[in-house]
């Protein structure tokens, strides 16, 4: 490949709307461009990256036994409301009418279409295990699309299915997936980590995510020192408490004027803000429910909603929260409520005694609370985030990272297939519903997440596998010396044949603007070619990741280039 | 590739609504699936014959060139409104609203988002020529979906993009890219002809179509005898007729009670079809019009659009022909109109003397009617079909073949970056609007018109270049000795080696059914290893093609298979 013939357009302003390091380099280095908002153009240099991630996915799960197939974008409402997905998925779900007014939709995931698939091919469990697979475009009417491709409404995605007649075989394939999802990071070269994580809108039994890891990702993963226990914050779970001590004060109402916090009312009491104890009320259904958190703890939404009951539950108004608390918001408890209602403790607060409440009274808080004494004993859940430095349940200590979520499998179960009534006839001829995994790999944002993990201030420093080039010859003055363009293109041609992906940049620029291109693009190889390096038989090298270049004769060059 | 552990699926029944060939061998073959109405899944058997139609038209592209890119499929209206393709595309533009109400289109073609791209990365002449290509997937709303892949709704598609200063160099591009495609449909081992073609909706000043030969496409290509001239039925020109014989006969009324046709008008005077002319009602705007051509010929409908004024005609109304020739149809005519309208004669009816037309009187044709002297002389334009046996501009005859469109290349000119304001400096500093040409290969129909060219009774004969693997060793009882599948393992490694792509079938199916599946999927070459054979020292090899199988020693084999 030369340059010349490519088209190569780099720019050196960052865009405004560019918040995330990886969408300014993609822009700056021209690998995308956006034709509308969560819609972006991949340019030939973005799309050479996104083909070699894209290859090395396929490698890796037809490795593992799996078969590629190719499915529509554009998928009928029947077999989404045959699964309830069609509301149930919400607005990310694109709805679409053609000229006859039946209804679509634009795949943002494929289960539907698989089972669907699975029930017209697969009448035998001796056609099982099998695990389909495709790389194929999706779509997510994401609310806000930010963030480059990172967070792209139509984006590229693999996405695989297996079918099972038992559990075993399901959990078997499972394991299978989750080792070559291994595989494919570890070739990408890429910093990640495999975390426990709830299953969310996918639904199903077990599921797990891949991370890769880096200070600016969206998500917050949840790391044991005492064991290899990794979680996403939805998942993660810290030890039980100690158990509850024994009621040592008693209950006292306090004058709180100004102080509506868990912060506010512990530096008035002088008290540990562990002590306090934070009330959300909610209204789920008809029910009013208080969800009490450790005034240092947070409450996890997607922890909350898996509490029984409260899966549709919303924040209550000021007029709910008047009439079964009769006081306003910033001084509320479950302490003596105006009508009945139901309190969710998450188990730290569960474990305390001598507490801190809101009295329900504007301007004062009680202390000295203490359950089964003052309140009856609360209904228990886990609905807070864990935190940095708590005792994990291995006995070693809870840490945080930053991820980034490029993959995720899943354990569906039998819910799709009985949904869409996908059997095969077992063992003994009976008809049995297919149990099934899915397996989701982000391809696109892999680009994004990859940047975000490997850049340094002058640009993207890609892991080998995924540059668009692994090394670049850059040819000074292409239209001087015949001698040196030969011997560039002589040399392109030795690494090429000695299996590295090498361009040659013959563009012409000047070598300050060329080494900043292949600097911003990313080349972990850069050979420079020149009238005077050729003069003393040396090419002038550098790594991306090395701070200088070092002067190497040719047989140096090619050991250190192709091993 | 061990078929035991790839989804082979053949089915012996041919569905109902399954109307052609290549869409029953598909079905039968399990290469596709339904999913809804023009919409098909790609099994993993289809996904391969599909990808290496899709290599080698990526391989011919970069050959010539061409740089690939990807664009997204959901494309917002303001773009296409742009270039007044968002009404004019018609009902087949799949429209979208998104959860915001703002409206996009799934891309049909991508004219508009390469000139957006264009504008963006293109500001200087010495960024050109540059040619821009994608393989992705595309949605035109067909209104009555059929025939699978072949006039499916969702489809995949090469379209490529360039963009120039000069005319000449389009002319340029679009002469290399004539000879690109060439080059892929020779790999492809198709039988195709390159043919003049209208550039329809997506306008623009020369086309050229490529056709796969097929007794069952659906467009009528003509060629002639003289020279290579080779044109679809929209573009076909015949010979200019024979200057018009002097007057001979007096205008004259007869009477045709019955008879409205041509032929039974003809049939009743004992006159040469040739002689009797048809009239074609039509409103253009306000203003009626008859269209006249020869009894024997056919009006086609895109030359009849293409004349001045007509480019929105529709057929006229009983009302409106009673309004204009006081008459009802079948007896209509040129000759004395109750009320002015436009005539608008094909050259082989302007040619004519002594002619015969309706009397715009019910009951009753005009015969010996002349031009000049019985009605106005005409205006003059070709809008009818040519016919097999019409002499040709160069001397030749005329014949007429069926054909498939797989391939369709423009010059656009500089209407979409007119639209779009796409300009570049050119050499003296100055803005000047990029010129454009547009290139097109459907790869998903390649697939279908293949199957359409090359099949038997038995199923489908896959030139090389697509089969989904050339070789296919057969393996008489898997689980019998151990020595068979150890030979046939031996052998597949071997064609393997050789540059092959050869499969393993040691699915256990009893040999008839075996075969019969590799001829249904239309594997080039199959291999069988069995104990007689493996005991003879001889494998049985059978060409697709041939009608016999032979026994040859391994040698003979190798040296069939690999050259």
């Amino acid at each position: 490949m030369r340059l010349s013939q490519f088209h190569l357009h780099t720019t050196k302003e960052t865009p405004s709307d560019a918040e995330l390091t990886s969408h300014r380099l993609m822009l700056r280095a021209g690998m995308i461009r956006k034709l509308a908002s969560g819609l972006y153009i991949w340019s030939p240099l973005g799309l050479r990256v996104l083909r070699k991630v894209e290859r090395i996915v396929r490698e890796e799960m037809e490795n593992a036994g799996a078969v590629e197939l190719q499915i529509p974008t554009i998928q009928p409402r029947e077999l989404w409301e045959a699964t309830g997905r069609w509301e149930k998925f919400g607005p990310q779900l694109l709805k679409i009418k053609d000229r006859k007014e039946q209804e679509f939709c634009y795949s943002p995931t494929a289960e539907e279409a698989l089972t669907d698939f699975a029930r017209q091919e697969l009448s035998s469990y001796k056609q099982l295990p099998v695990n389909f697979f495709q790389i194929q475009t999706k779509f997510r009417d994401e609310i806000r699309p930010r963030f480059g491709v990172m967070r792209a409404r139509e984006f590229l995605m693999k996405d695989a299915y297996s079918f099972h007649l038992h559990d075993e075989d399901l959990v078997r394939e499972y394991e299978n997936m989750k080792a070559a999802y291994s595989r494919i990071f570890t070739r990408l070269g890429l910093d990640f980590r495999m975390v426990q994580a709830d299953s969310g809108a996918i639904g199903g039994d077990a599921s797990q995510e891949f991370h890769v890891i880096a200070d600016s990702g969206e998500d917050a993963l949840v790391f044991s020192t005492g064991s290899d226990y990794a979680a996403n914050m939805e998942a993660a779970v810290a030890a039980e408490p100690p158990a509850r001590a024994a009621a040592g004060e008693a209950m006292r109402k306090l004058e709180t004027p100004t102080q509506k916090t868990c912060e506010e009312v512990a530096a008035l009491l002088g008290l540990a803000l562990q002590r306090t104890v934070k009330s959300v009320a909610l209204m789920a259904g008809e029910t009013f429910v208080l969800a009490l958190v450790r005034g240092d703890h947070e409450v996890n939404e997607i922890k909350l909603a898996k509490v029984p009951g409260l899966s549709d539950h919303r924040f209550a108004t000021e007029a709910e929260i008047s009439e079964y608390l009769g006081c306003v918001p910033g001084f509320l408890g479950p302490v003596g409520p105006a009508k009945a209602i139901r309190v969710v403790a998450d188990p730290e607060v569960a474990a305390l005694a001598d507490f801190v409440v809101g009295a329900n009274e504007a301007g004062f808080h009680l202390a000295g609370v203490n359950w089964g004494r003052d309140l009856p004993e609360p209904e228990i859940a886990d609905i807070r985030n864990v935190q940095a430095g708590d005792r994990a349940r291995d006995g070693g200590e809870l840490k945080i990272a930053r991820g980034i979520e490029v993959g995720h499998v899943f354990q569906l179960g039998r819910q799709y297939a009985k949904a869409l009534n996908a059997t095969v006839l077992d063992e003994n001829g009976k008809a049995a519903v297919l149990s099934m995994g899915c397996y989701g790999i982000g391809i696109s944002r892999i680009v994004a997440a990859a940047i975000e993990q490997n850049h340094d201030e002058v640009g993207i420093v890609w892991p080998e596998a995924m540059a668009p080039w692994q090394a670049v010859v850059c040819v000074i003055n292409p239209k001087g010396d015949a001698a040196v363009s030969a011997a560039a293109a002589e040399l392109l041609e030795s690494l090429r044949a000695g299996g590295l992906d090498a361009a040659l940049d013959d563009r012409g620029l000047r070598p300050g603007a060329m080494f900043a291109d292949m600097e911003l693009i990313g080349i972990p190889h850069r050979v420079v070619v020149s009238e005077r390096g050729l003069a003393a038989g040396t090419f002038e090298y550098r790594s991306r990741s090395a701070s200088e270049a070092e002067s190497l004769d040719r047989d140096s060059l090619m050991r250190k280039l192709l091993g």
